[in-house]
């Protein structure tokens, strides 16, 4: 099986069953076609420090739990209020908009449990997971990224102001997933930092990639809209060349995680 | 100090400080009157089992964050739709919706990060009291309970689902508020089991207490109007025995544990 493949039949075995409303609205969010990027970076990661990624399964789909539950609530009528994503109806216009919120809550928890209850590793690593986990997603990381973002829309926004909204709301999580597979692999704690570092450059450049692919986005301060699209493009190839200049400093030139990348990126296609 | 004068420095230690909307909004909502019981019963289950209980302060402070972030999604406008707690206005009220249910977010994100980074605790405790604490405040328990409540109003209420409402939604939290006593002291798993039975005969019984204080309650469907005033009363008055009674066995009559339930049961008084 791929990793992708062990990352869904997981997911499957991790979603709850049952037919109440809310387990129905948690597995909704969960199996909507996303590619899945977040747990096959922290699978990648492990692997490029020459460990077993089913070692990093389960970690893996608490990352993307976490990552779900944010889509969920940032959906919500009174935050980015979006009636679809990915072609679907969106959680809250399936059921109501409390289980929606309630929905979110039951994953980000569920997402402490599944670490907390990870075969294979040692009660060290899953502190130091559920640390890293909740200090990138937490008011200083991915929820404080959200928070400056909606409340931006009264502010003059600058380049600045919208790459720590970048940052936070998406590098953050890229961070964590790279760092699960440093800690997962005893890598020294030097590297995960470093990895730190490369999570922020990937979201950088993931959020003007979906800048330049969502052009109807003109209503908000992005990037894109500040820099212009020549710029952003330039931007953006800087940006991805840097992520692999880094990467390629890692044991095996980073291999596993530069394959992940280069799906979304579309190396040599698209951007370069 | 006292365990209260601990429970609120330490709290302000851990809240936000800074001035943007989030960190203001996060400390509105810890500081708002609260009795802080939860965290007391901790502490309190810790000196149960002859434990210094300001090794039991960052967890218990933990719990409490988990409680006001569900207050503040509960008090949602697509939740209870409550303009007012404690008779000042709700986060959503004083602040955006949009940084209410972030708020929320965020403390219940802290929460597992202060855990994982409690002083004093093993690797193997904090994973434990992780676990217990998602277990409890999860889809199978608080935020199920939650989505049950609000899922209700629609349906033909039996006392058999009240029972299963206020069990989830008050009864899970006060478990894990005593399991994490017993977990903290290393009492054997069997004293952290019992006490999550006492656990949830306490959020039944906390739940009648606010039914009968709260006659206004009259448009949804709780024990008290299933069971009339007397009844009720006659039901809680046999809980509570049998709670006192089942603490008696405890190490030194559980004494600690007790006196905070005198506080909230004003035992001798009102109820018994």
């Amino acid at each position: 099986m791929t990793n992708l493949e062990q990352i869904e039949q997981r997911l499957h075995e991790l979603a709850p069953s049952g037919p109440d409303d809310l387990s129905r609205a948690m597995s909704y969010a969960l199996f909507g076609g996303g590619k899945r990027l977040r747990p096959r970076l922290v699978m990648a990661a492990a692997e490029t420090f020459g460990i077993d990624p089913a070692l990093a399964l389960d970690p893996a789909c608490a990352i993307e739990m976490v990552h779900t539950y944010s889509l969920v609530h940032d959906d919500l009528p009174c935050m980015d209020n979006d009636d679809f994503r990915r072609g679907r109806p969106t959680v809250h216009r399936v059921f109501i908009e409390g289980i929606a919120v309630l929905t979110g809550d039951a994953l980000l928890t569920e997402a402490f449990r599944i670490i907390s209850e990870s075969n294979g590793l040692s009660d060290h690593q899953k502190v130091r997971l559920i640390t890293v986990l909740a200090a990138r997603a937490g008011k200083d990381g991915m929820v404080g990224g959200q928070a400056i973002d909606i409340l931006s829309s009264d502010m003059i926004v600058t380049q600045e102001l919208t790459l720590q909204i970048d940052q936070k709301k998406t590098g953050e999580l890229f961070s964590s997933s790279l760092e699960f597979g440093a800690i997962i692999a005893h890598a020294p704690e030097a590297i995960q930092m470093r990895l730190r570092g490369i999570g922020h450059q990937l979201g950088f450049a993931y959020q003007i990639l979906d800048d330049l692919e969502d052009a109807q986005n003109d209503d908000k301060a992005t990037m894109l809209s500040i820099l212009g699209h020549d710029a952003s493009r330039e931007r953006l190839r800087r940006t991805i060349d840097e992520i692999y200049h880094q990467l390629s400093k890692l044991p095996s030139g980073a291999e596993p995680i530069k394959s992940i990348l280069d799906l979304i990126f579309h190396t040599g296609q698209v951007v370069r």
